[in-house]
């Protein structure tokens, strides 16, 4: 359980490991004693675990592919490049390499995906005695031997038993009496995000995966789960800042394909953005007569699209975690709108003060400083409702036509309030100061 | 280890649950059966657990606090209002009220305070018969069997063996000849962001807390950890949403508590952004000389902002999980500065063509069609790039100066940059258009 810590100049190395060329990791692989190797090589990603072994002479390869479970030979081939997957499956045995073949036909993303088909089993008669013999002889081989799952002849799973209490338990007990049969069991096909937040609710060690007969065909524990968790969290981060999730760790992605997720969701928020330009050539006219009006523009659009990052940010996370669904969407509204009145009107105060002050010392806004006054609070009571409106909305349109919610990113708000809060202040302006400014 | 799967009944309370009031809640909690009762009180976050036991009579709480292990007290005493804290640990027995006590002066997010004080502990004279023997014999007084920690006489941590390894092991062997010496322990006072990133990184079940002498104080489980990543994830995104994080589910937390920590950051963006019309009113004379200027004004700092946003984000995150460090600033900078001219330029080219385009078909701009989509061109390149590198560089000053990094919010960097943006914009169009439009 406890990894090695490397000596001071291995984890120099793994800290560098990112940065290097493939030839400069095969010398410095290479240089590594055979103990050390072993356990540098486990604690790679499995990105990098399959650059590595592909990396190597052919000769070499078998050995480090064979070294890792099933489930991690799966997720190294799902990151290696699609010409070398064959061959690395060839490399295994024939029992794992049926088994690593049947975990690569489950989606990444789901349980199936996650599990290890190794994991103690038990049979309902067995005594206490057989049964901790019987996990001994298993130890080598099973992924844990702390939780043991009984199973019927088919394979169905009857109950889970802890090592825990079968050490605690009489030895003429039977492990039907002592399993468990109100356990939680989860579809292969879960998605891993809905698996993450019952592993954070439940706090369990292992949950067991079924297939829909209630076959049982292998196990998630937690220690996969805090990565799939940081995973999870990282895409949703930098989908909500506006671009596409880099799935790789800054500093290895590629220059150009970072570039790539950047530089399509820019371009559609600019081309989005240009409508500000369209809505705002219709009102040329008023922004000629009264430069002052435009001066507002961005104080009035920035703070619908403040309000609606916030909205739209805790909407997103609250349904990532599993504690709203799309049913609380009325819920959610009604307290959108009751936040977006008081933080508008917050702002209406502040903005409104602004504007009498300024009006009052310098005899700015010609003499119209009140109506001004009013026609900047409107605004910005008006703009702040509609962007906690739509930013706590959108979230669940999108889970509603089965986007992520996650796409409603705070910038792509922003432009969305940006455009209308345009429009709302305009027209407000144009009806609040025609006859005086206008 | 598998939690109890409540009748449909019971798992329509748990979800109502955060609706209901406190006698609400009284009355149902008494209305459960007693084994019932128990899962679902064990089941309750500790803020939960905190609000229940305080809202019960008097005589009912020792009973319902005692039921839980001594972390799991600590944390529900932190959820307690201050004056009911003392009451509480007065209903313990006077081994775990130490236990809390001396947990309770860790802070919440400190290993320390996150570790449990009850793990298993062996001595490295024994024998393997003798440790298993003595192991079971723990077995209902501590968190796991799994790992056993060998200590000294003085309580310095030696070693640490897994129940596996000691089942697996010749019987004559002593606990000295299996434990492992090259283990990963961390220091009571590691912030709980920084043993996250060590749980996912080495996929360990269990790790031990020391105290600044080596000295064996408890253990951290990755049950725990996987609240932990969810927790400060949440945090995280809605800090980069532009507010402070709301600590406790969106549904759950009170309206005006809520509103509040949205306000705070709305109104001093909303204070950051009354500098925009500050800066565009320096150049009222050129915009109602070309009124055309100010329509791009939106389009120009958005894309400034939204390139902020993503530089932002990313460096946050990474920043985070433990990617790159306060060393990695230049590569960092030197990375972004790179994407601020590619994603600017692709922005300028997109911006350039629409002026030509619109120029010729409309024969606005009048006739300075040209000179405008050089402005335009040139003003995006500009802000993008100044986008880029203050959003890739505030979250490194901010740690630098002891503030979280995701403090830098995504609309924080737009406001930022939209100050900026205006300065630069016009400073641009007041050069290339000087005797054209201007």
């Amino acid at each position: 359980m406890a990894r090695t810590v490397f000596p001071a100049e291995v984890e120099e190395l793994r800290r560098s490991w990112p940065t290097m060329s493939r030839s400069e990791r095969v010398a410095a692989f290479h240089s590594l004693p055979r103990a050390v190797a072993d356990d540098f090589f486990l604690e790679l990603s499995s990105r990098e675990q399959a650059e590595l072994v592909v990396s190597l002479p052919e000769g070499e390869r078998r050995l480090w592919v064979r070294l890792l479970p099933p489930d991690d030979v799966a997720d190294l081939i799902q990151e290696a490049p699609e010409e070398a997957r064959e061959g690395l499956l060839n490399l295994l045995g024939p029992v794992t390499r049926r088994e690593v073949n049947a975990l690569l036909a489950y989606e990444e993303d789901a349980a199936g995906g996650l599990m290890n088909p190794r994991f103690a089993r038990l049979r309902p008669d067995m005594s206490v005695d057989e049964a901790i013999s019987y996990l001994r002889r298993q130890s080598d081989e099973v992924e844990t031997i702390y939780y043991a799952y009984v199973l019927a002849p088919d394979q169905r799973l009857l109950g889970v038993l802890s090592f825990r209490d079968l050490f605690a338990a009489a030895r003429n007990a039977t492990v039907r009496d002592l399993m468990r049969t109100d356990f939680v069991a989860v579809p292969d096909a879960m998605d891993q995000e809905a698996l993450a937040n019952l592993f954070a609710k439940l706090r369990l060690l292992a949950i067991p995966v079924v297939d829909a007969s209630s076959r049982m065909e292998g196990i998630v524990t937690v220690d996969d789960i805090v990565q799939v968790v940081e995973e999870e969290a990282s895409e949703d981060i930098q989908k909500i800042g506006g671009m596409e999730a880099l799935e790789a760790p800054y500093l290895e992605i590629g220059f150009w394909r970072m570039a790539r997720k950047r530089g399509g969701w820019l371009a559609l928020l600019f081309l989005g953005e240009m409508l500000t330009a369209a809505a705002m050539s219709r009102f040329e006219y008023q922004i000629a007569h009264a430069v002052v009006l435009a001066l507002f523009v961005p104080l009035i659009i920035s703070s619908g699209g403040n309000s609606g990052s916030q909205a739209a940010t805790l909407v997103i996370r609250a349904m990532a975690v599993g504690e709203i669904g799309l049913r609380d969407w009325w819920r959610v509204m009604r307290r959108e709108l009751g936040a977006g009145l008081v933080l508008g009107g917050f702002l209406a105060l502040i903005g409104a003060a602004r504007i009498l002050i300024w009006g009052a010392a310098t005899a700015a806004y010609g003499g119209y400083a009140g109506a001004m006054a009013l026609t900047i609070s409107l605004s910005l009571i008006a703009v702040v409702l509609f962007g906690t409106a739509a930013g706590s909305m959108l979230p669940f349109l999108l889970r509603r036509v089965g986007v992520d919610p996650a796409t409603a990113s705070t910038p792509f708000i922003a432009t969305l309030v940006d455009v209308s809060g345009v429009l709302i202040y305009f027209t407000i302006a144009g009806i609040l100061l025609a006859g005086r400014l206008l």
